[in-house]
């Protein structure tokens, strides 16, 4: 069993700072707005969280950031995606050329993509457009043994931790590409939180019915290797991968930064858990942009009490659910610095006199 | 009972014209693109059916516009909505000077917003801001005779039809301001649809249980007076209002010009049907941005066979929902103008070969 290594202080993830809002203040403020109360649903409750931690009103939001980790899995020997293991180094290229889906997207809302090679099993060192961070090609198959070391984990964090950032951004999405991954982020789900391996492995990018088999074998295989009572940092570990790890530390990074995470679908989900566990100051920062059809996907976000933003049936990954949250969350923004209150406007309210205000329903 | 004036030649609201793609053409590029088939989800079917209006690759959409009609409602005066109707003409105040939730919510996604005053009751014509284009002050109340005269329900179409473009945009959304006008959009609703009015009536913008009932005995009067089998302009001046009018007549304009429409919520929906019944191929250009909580909303879109992008529990109106889809459909036409091929970008299928391509599962 390995050493729990939460407590490295060396290697520790950044400190997430106090939120700059409050609560109370901020709604009192949105319920003054010229609308009626809660007639914005979801959009008032993500204003509500922006102000929370970004301040009320919110700084300008700018550029947002998406970061996107790639790295390549051991477990993919089982047969566990529709996919060969190449495609992770031949994605990279094409997110170097700008040419992906979530460079097109990022693109399409201001966003600014960094593409980090954090364990990709090619050798990628001449890929332009891409950071090169690798810190081993790939993981160890987590069926029989650890995924990595401690000292592997630790680096791939840090690599997280320093690439999210760079020009201020408040607003960063964290995504990735890794064939195999989401049968890793189905192990740690279930190990995390406990859920049976039926409960928490889907189709990923489009398995059959005998790859199907083959994932959940291969995450019973690695629950009943780890057992219970894990630390995050020690799941990881064990049946994480390395851009799952980068991923964690990327979210840490950027609540330390002060700013808002956008989590993508699945996998980015499961790295969430690992972050909320070694920093659960994190959690208020965390938007889930979008419902992935991962089945496990649920159970991720039921333990961190999270309810996505968007559901349209995404299931690809790379921060694309993530870059299509981004204009919602600079909406919801813009709502506390720029929309006129009863009062300011001279507007009435339920009982007819300009001012008037009503509680929410 | 009212004279059917669809075929009045001189104001008949523009034609549309044909669809530029091949929707064949436009699903298997969209299958070629560098990402598992389907694995966008309802983003796929949004390029797919952008592709097909705008042809393939779309131009690029640049400034998109939300037009926010306003009128006021003959209904209103029986208890039917939780704020008093002076808050039409407050609101378009509010709007002029760019303040409300749809003026924040169009900056925040680079869209411009129109604002025509169509019919409200007050006078408005020293507010700036906003467009003057008023038909007459509100609308009779239609449980005891029609809304509006023949003459006054097309020039209220033509209105629509008139301000809904003006920069070339291609991405249109419509919405309004007009308290009562959950009761007009039930009411039609009821009477093109055959709906019973406890199917199609809601509380809107937050009324009690006593209005709740007002507003079901309203629309039933109005659906006993009106009976069955009347044709959408029929349906319109009986129990429409002038915003709904120039909201379809909004939808044709924008699809007369080539664009896409973006519906909003329940009586952007209710106008989709009427603008619709007068032109149907008008249909695939039609996008619902959103899910409204109000319950008649499901019924309008099953009839039109519309399924809503966005799910926020919104109930606002003002094009609100519109403005938020927004940057998706932007989005999604991004998708077919700059993502990579599997063969441009020399990506393994799933059976391991560059430029391998499969089925739609």
């Amino acid at each position: 069993m390995g050493r729990d290594v939460s407590n490295v202080p060396s290697a520790a993830p950044a400190a997430v700072p106090p939120l700059r809002g409050d609560a109370r203040m901020v709604r009192d403020h949105i319920d003054s707005l010229t609308k009626p109360p809660g007639s914005l649903g979801r959009l008032e409750a993500l204003a509500l969280q922006v102000g929370t931690v970004l301040g009320d009103p919110p700084p300008p939001l700018g550029r947002a950031l998406v970061c996107v980790y790639a790295a390549d899995h051991g477990v993919a020997a089982r047969g566990v995606s529709a996919y060969p293991a190449e495609v992770t180094a031949q994605m990279c290229v094409n997110f170097g050329a700008g040419a992906a889906a979530i460079n097109v997207l990022a693109r399409s809302c201001d966003a600014r993509v960094r593409v980090v090679d954090v364990g990709v099993s090619a050798d990628l060192s001449a890929v332009g457009g891409i950071e090169h961070r690798k810190v081993r090609r790939g993981t160890a198959d987590f069926t029989s043994g650890p995924a990595m070391t401690d000292g592997e984990t630790l680096d791939a964090l840090r690599v997280g931790v320093e690439t999210c950032g760079g020009e201020g951004e408040l607003l960063v999405g964290v995504g990735e590409m890794g064939i195999g991954n989401t049968t890793s982020a189905a192990a740690l789900v279930a190990v995390l939180t406990g859920a049976a391996p039926e409960e928490v492995v889907g189709r990923g990018t489009g398995i059959d019915a005998a790859g199907l088999a083959r994932k959940v074998a291969a995450v019973q295989a690695a629950v009943e290797r780890v057992g219970p009572g894990r630390t995050p940092l020690d799941a990881l570990r064990e049946v994480g991968g390395l851009e799952i790890a980068a991923m964690a530390g990327a979210m840490i990074g950027a609540g330390s930064r002060g700013g808002v995470v956008l989590v993508d679908g699945y996998i980015s989900t499961a790295a969430a858990l690992v972050a909320v566990g070694l920093r659960p100051e994190l959690s208020p920062r965390l938007v889930a942009s979008h419902r992935s059809t991962e089945p496990g996907h649920a159970v991720a976000l039921e333990a961190l009490g999270l309810e996505p933003l968007l559901d349209l049936e995404l299931r690809l990954g790379e921060g694309t659910g993530a870059a299509l949250a981004i204009p919602m969350v600079r909406a919801a923004a813009a709502l506390l610095r720029e929309m006129a209150t009863f009062e300011s406007a001279g507007i009435s309210g339920r009982s007819g006199r300009a001012g008037d205000r009503e509680p929410t329903p």
